[in-house]
């Protein structure tokens, strides 16, 4: 069988998987699983048992990480990380993150027991989007030795602990520490829907992330004057939703104008809200996002200018709020030009892209040398039952893994790398 | 006592006795007086006692208005109504409405029984603010005939009926039709404050009516589609608050662009309403009012039009629904020559303008002549327990109203009106 047809074939059975694993669910009829649900126990064991079917031995960390370590060619050949996240949103779709460690799982049974010169370690990833506890990352932060006190205490909206969910689940939160990166890590790779409709306008299957993005929300509050919408000339007004229309407009211009950078206003209320009263107060937010830091921090610092210059020609006041500030996060060079040249390899044009939203990647690479492959969303759609991935696009997907490790496994630099590790 | 000196203690009259007034109120500390309400009986009692000092017959008509009979110097004079209503809001000011009455019956107290050409009729209407019935100008429909079986069948919040509500103030909901204006009515004529800034702005404290705004409200709903604020670039957004503040500036320019036309944008809400989504919906109201039907409308139909561009250009669908729509009334030319020439008698600038609220004079216009005479709001403020008066704007509107009646009585072409009547 070509590669092709056997890729086409395994691409299939990812799906199928996902499929079948969206079905361990803490609600009837959706998919919603977070930290350590019962259904994630299911979770578990349907991967483990795949992961072990191929050669890999398989636990679950004090974090609540299923980790399958498939060993390289020698003992002591250190290790590549390839995972993702297993939790869900609520009404989730079946791909979100557990695409991502079922394509890890399917290029170690694709490897067909071939060893090659670093081992390669699955990773699911207990915790990632944060639903459970409003915190994000819990899993991966677990790696990086940031799953703190203060982390651990935190609770669910029962009074539930992560401390207490880990034991409830029946392991051991003093052995958090155990579950930190091995000092023989070489990298850790990611595979992931896109959850945005950029590689399907540009028509291609894959992208590499080169970044992940800088990140600035706040929150604005226009207050004017309420007065009779009948009585009260144009000229005579301080009418708070038209300063905040004003400064909308001038929020998506901003953006149109810096290539890369995405703004959105996505909450606007305004009061009193009569049909005949003009508005006294307009309050919203704002979401900027770029590769770069400088373009982030300026754009949101242009916004308030902005803001601040239409309130004051207006006779209104401004108040406004910064609610998150994270800063860009690179991916790792050198793994960006081999995921790059694997896409190629793949016969696609790859496309190097900044991922708006966070991934567990963003937290390894606080560690280690991180790269993300992004798989084309039908639609751009996510966090949605209607969330979907092509088949020949997850073929391609896993042809890229499989390049890609192949080019790892002969090339000089990885390997002076690995002498280090 | 000069009549300067004379108006300016009357003035301080009127104010104190609106300030009794507002103290006849529903609820305490505040001034609410609905419909009826039997705060209404101590007001109507406390304006009888002057308008039968000064002269007149008073008695309460079927629908509640309470009417003051000052006869002319004939009794044949047909009769010239001097009037405004007596109910209020919720949390009310001293003076919206009950002002009118209380300079109507000041005017009457004025002549200090010398005889007119023509009777005065002082009507002090039980209902204009639509508060209790979700209705308004309930007192001044009955004068033109248009208390009907519907409206009297309409039911409070608690049950009662415009009817039952009449029947238990003692009255009899069977002689509304009495309640008509009289045959030989010549004109209506109102005082009110301006519940605006315009005569601030100018520092004038009177202006003269010349016609009670078109009014247009609609809602609007853009529809785009819910995406992350991350992933999704500029370029391939659909987003609905963009859409809508796009189109609330255009509402604005579009005022701004016509003399007299204003438009507001008062409630605008968003779906779904968090800080890193694109939003899908957004839903805004318009009041668009000008004294031209033909320029409401046009604008009206202008701001339809931008919305449909804005929504198609950005992949958008949008819906419209017309509220109200409502058609300028113009006060009588003559009479509102003859207030500007009164106003010009104090000494003072008139100034000719449309009324963007509704008034009675709306109601009464359908069958008499009708005009009004505005003045000055501090701060424009209204329907709030800040509302007030400056008593050197009262005394020129009491000057004002004597120089009229005067003007009136010696105005050929009036008398050519008295002899139809």
């Amino acid at each position: 069988m070509s590669m092709a047809a056997n890729t086409q074939s395994r691409a299939e059975e990812v799906i199928a998987r996902c499929r079948k694993l969206a079905s361990f669910s803490e609600d009837a009829g959706s998919t919603r699983r977070t930290f350590l649900s019962p259904p994630m126990r299911d979770c578990h064991r349907e991967i483990t048992k795949w992961l072990i079917a191929a050669g890999a031995d398989v636990g679950v960390d004090a974090a609540g990480n299923l980790r399958g370590f498939y060993g390289g060619a020698q003992s002591s050949a250190p290790r590549l990380l390839l995972g993702s996240h297993l939790d869900t949103v609520p009404n989730a779709g079946a791909f979100d993150g557990i695409l991502g460690v079922v394509i890890a799982a399917a290029l170690v049974e694709s490897l067909e027991n071939r060893r090659l010169p670093f081992a390669l370690e699955v990773v699911g990833f207990s915790e990632e989007e944060g639903v459970r506890f409003g915190t994000p990352f819990i899993g991966s932060r677990a790696l990086v030795g940031k799953l703190d006190e203060e982390l651990l205490n935190r609770q669910d909206s029962n009074g539930v602990s992560v401390r207490t969910a880990i034991k409830n689940f029946g392991l051991n939160p003093e052995e958090i520490s155990g579950a930190a990166l091995a000092d023989d890590t070489l990298a850790y790779l990611e595979f992931h829907i896109e959850q945005g409709p950029v590689l399907e306008s540009l028509g291609r299957p894959l992208g590499v992330v080169e970044a992940i993005a800088a990140q600035t929300r706040m929150e604005f509050e226009f207050v004017g004057r309420a007065n009779h919408a009948g009585t009260t000339p144009m000229h005579l007004r301080h009418d708070a939703i038209a300063a905040a229309a004003e400064w909308i407009v001038a929020v998506e211009r901003t953006a149109n104008n810096h290539p890369g950078l995405v703004a959105t206003v996505g909450q606007i209320e305004a009061k009193p809200g009569a049909t005949n009263v003009i508005a006294a107060q307009a309050r919203a937010t704002l979401d900027v996002r770029h590769k770069s830091d400088e373009i982030c921090g300026a754009a949101a610092n242009t916004l308030v200018r902005l803001a601040r210059e239409i309130a004051e020609r207006r006779g209104l006041s401004l108040r406004q709020n910064v609610l998150l500030s994270q800063r860009a996060v690179a991916m790792d060079p050198f793994l960006v030009h081999q995921v790059e040249e694997a896409i190629r390899g793949t016969g696609c044009q790859p496309h190097r892209m900044t991922s708006g939203a966070g991934h567990d990647a963003m937290i390894l690479a606080e560690k280690v040398p991180a790269a993300m492959v992004f798989l084309r969303s039908p639609g751009g759609i996510s966090h949605d039952p209607a969330e979907s991935v092509e088949v020949e696009d997850v073929a391609k997907a896993l042809e890229c893994g499989l390049h890609l490790l192949d080019q790892l496994a002969s090339s000089s630099e990885f390997q002076k790398r690995m002498c280090r590790a």
